[in-house]
């Protein structure tokens, strides 16, 4: 993909996301993040509140179960994905609207003010009794080279 | 602040995270961010993985706590903060040096192939009646001695 | 500030920026930038156009003044600035509607396509010896007519 | 591509852009920016300089011409790419080290100081004689839809 405009927004859930399936059968879950930016008053030296922003979210396949297992209404997130307008015409007045939404990429609990317990996703649910969970979860974790000394030079 | 270069990196960490507390007494926790772009080759049609980048991040104070207690050594995050870079002079060959750094903003667990149980974090000792207070939050992380230098290190 | 959503959009513009004053005699420059995203569709081996994102922009100041003499219709930028949503209740329906907007921080004039010749702005009239003073920077721009509202009208 | 490092730097050239042509005749610009970042310090009530952040820029093909015919050192820039992190073992003393880079997807000059006289760019460089320059130098703009009146609904 080419020329999208990707950002990064850090807010709080409106609701609990709520999990819906295409007719082709893929999970979709959708909701909204509002998203309040603080500006500091020089004058009272203190930080003020701005106008809340609702951005509404799409998250799709396991991506989505995962949100709906995880989040619920008042999370805080940090969720970055792909910023686009949906533009359509009102049938009743004729009149072109349009909305922001924005395609989730990678969505996660803000450790801000919360913790985590994190568990590596199985899509099948529950493994079979007996099963053995796995030793390492973060397998395809990328470690950094074991012994090096990296340091960047300077540029000029 | 302004004119700064705000960052969001997809990725996984390279160890687990150490939390570190300043002579000053405020806690720190450093950690590694491995980001892996793939690029999709049109001729085989398949995705190819470029070049990791390793990104050593800093977070302050609550996240700082949280992070250490929430994520271990391959978890994937999203985190967003300043990039920021450092410089300095080899003391022994007078060599020119930097690093690049990310002063973390806010981080989460990433949802794509993980869920997560989320806890709104105590600061304080003093849970409301009833509610049991939390294991050592910090049992198995071993603060630096106190008087270390928290100069920027390389981070391997 | 802080808790702020800073985008990057990339796009063209809709129409020549206009430029306005406030009552309090800030300069104020308002654009649409037009942004269409590209997919690669693996089937036909081509790119594929998306829907195109259309947002309002506003500058303020020298940036504003130096927007409306640099750029016109078409042009292709590179912007920079915080994403805000701004509310209001329809007064004949009372329904509730918002839009979304860019506060401008920085922005230039793509070198993708285009070369561009630069001169630093003199923001007052009296420039050193022996340099010519520019044409009359804001003869092509008509201000708004004094003591109109600046209320953030639909973009369209 | 997918989980790349998008990040915009404002900052100024260090040095005019160099033009370089690879082997395989592919033009190339490399360039450094600096981007010195400022925090208000609300003791002193005025803005401070922070560490300045040097980021070496790679440019391709027309947009590395347009860089060197259009910027030159201490222009201010936006530019917009991909963080890339580059490893290599120096092969005297065999110690790894790294650099990070930006590769450049869109840059333009920054008009907070500066104005900029925008053409489009012909591959060709300088048209046949008696050629007409084309009217509509931005053609390929998406202009607004006409006449619409867009709105975003509320999102809740």
């Amino acid at each position: 993909m080419a020329n999208e405009t990707v950002i990064t927004v850090v807010g709080n859930l409106t609701a609990d996301p709520e999990l819906r399936v295409t007719p082709s059968g893929a999970a979709m879950a959708k909701f909204t993040v509002a998203s309040t930016p603080r500006t500091f008053d020089k004058t009272t030296n203190k930080w003020v509140d701005g106008e809340a922003m609702f951005l509404t979210c799409t998250a799709w396949r396991q991506l989505a179960e995962n949100v709906v297992e995880s989040l619920t209404r008042g999370a805080r997130v940090v969720v970055t994905g792909r910023l686009r307008q949906h533009h359509w015409e009102d049938k009743e007045t004729s009149e072109k609207r349009s909305m922001f939404g924005l395609d989730v990429e990678e969505i996660g609990p803000s450790l801000r003010f919360a913790t985590a317990s994190v568990r590596k996703a199985t899509r099948s649910g529950t493994p079979p009794a007996g099963q053995t969970p796995p030793d390492d979860l973060w397998a395809t974790s990328a470690p950094a080279p074991a012994g090096s000394t990296f340091a960047d030079e300077p540029p000029f």
